[in-house]
């Protein structure tokens, strides 16, 4: 398959302008150049479209995370079983420089008592720990072990996300899957935590 | 407590063109006037970007949300019971036109085995379709047994953060806990997510 770039637009349902967007902004590749001011784009291009729309209309990310995760899946010196850290690391959101040593503490015992192998840098424990400081700065009580509720809640789901990548043999391939799978099934937990509280909501009357 | 403005700015740690922004866009409430051109601000103005900073650097939230989730907490007309729900919606992220039916039959599927009482308008019904359409099209096999499996992760959770809202009398008191526990354990549980599947990618080897 090959394709000029209106061809594309029509085929992936993307705006010219958008794909022009796009290359600019090193999103999509760049096609092969046939001649000069023209070129074509194939199937990889398709592929691509589709992983940058997956990560904006299901994963909400703005176009600097999606070209932070395109990065990572795009640097072939990456050992596969460090890209989904990687994705990861590129979606957390950024925590102000100064969290509560309290809060912090409260992570750490946390991940203590759940025995998990989580490095001592992974942004998520900030992310954690922000929010904690946060709750408690509205009245919340935060114990460990709320939290260790929160973290026994996704255990196994993680587990069989992280199982359902190793079967997959071809890296471009196992890098889509992982980067949708891992925005993605993000998006359905949070949407059915959604619906969990309007039904409970519903039958407490 | 009475401040003026730039008094405003130095105890709530936002800048003075931040919060003019904010009035402008009805995020902050207006003070009140004392003299032409001048006006105080108080407890409830200094809670109110406590509460905008909650959303906005917890939450990830852009102001626009922000925004349609302050007009939910803001309006006395709609009872604490419909207030969740009302977040809740203006939180939902957006959904493409045209869903395809099978997932959405998929979703319809897995809340009826779930038993759960939500609304057939529940946006969140439309956020998980358009997920399991962009799993397939990736090439993943999503049934309603494994929706479920999601959906029970987060019931028990949602049934606690439901009732503990029960427990707060003071209608404002109630909103900013009820906003902010619905984004802030949302990014727990997230961020939970996460560690997890570094846990399990580690240990895979």
């Amino acid at each position: 398959m090959s394709m000029r770039i209106s061809e594309l637009s029509a085929a992936s349902g993307v705006s010219l302008p958008t794909l022009k967007f796009y290359l600019r902004e090193g999103i999509l590749q760049s096609g092969d150049a046939v001649a000069r001011n023209q070129a074509t784009y194939g199937e990889r291009h398709l592929r691509r479209l589709r992983l940058v729309r997956a990560l904006t209309e299901v994963g909400n990310l703005s176009l600097k995370e999606v070209k932070a995760v395109l990065d990572a899946a795009d640097d072939p010196s990456l050992p596969i079983h460090e890209l989904l850290g990687t994705v990861q690391y590129a979606l957390e959101p950024s925590t102000p420089a100064d969290i509560d040593a309290g809060a912090v503490d409260t992570v750490d015992a946390a991940i203590d008592a759940l025995g998990w192998r989580v490095s001592d840098k992974a942004p998520a424990r900030r992310s954690i720990a922000h929010a904690v400081e946060v709750l408690r700065s509205f009245g919340w009580t935060v114990e460990p072990a709320d939290l260790v509720r929160y973290a026994k809640a996704v255990d196994r789901l993680a587990a069989r996300e992280v199982a359902i990548s190793d079967d997959t043999a071809d890296r471009e391939q196992l890098v889509g899957r992982m980067v949708v799978g891992s925005v993605v099934f993000e998006a359905i937990l949070t949407a059915f935590r959604r619906l969990a509280q309007e039904h409970h909501s519903a039958t407490r009357g």
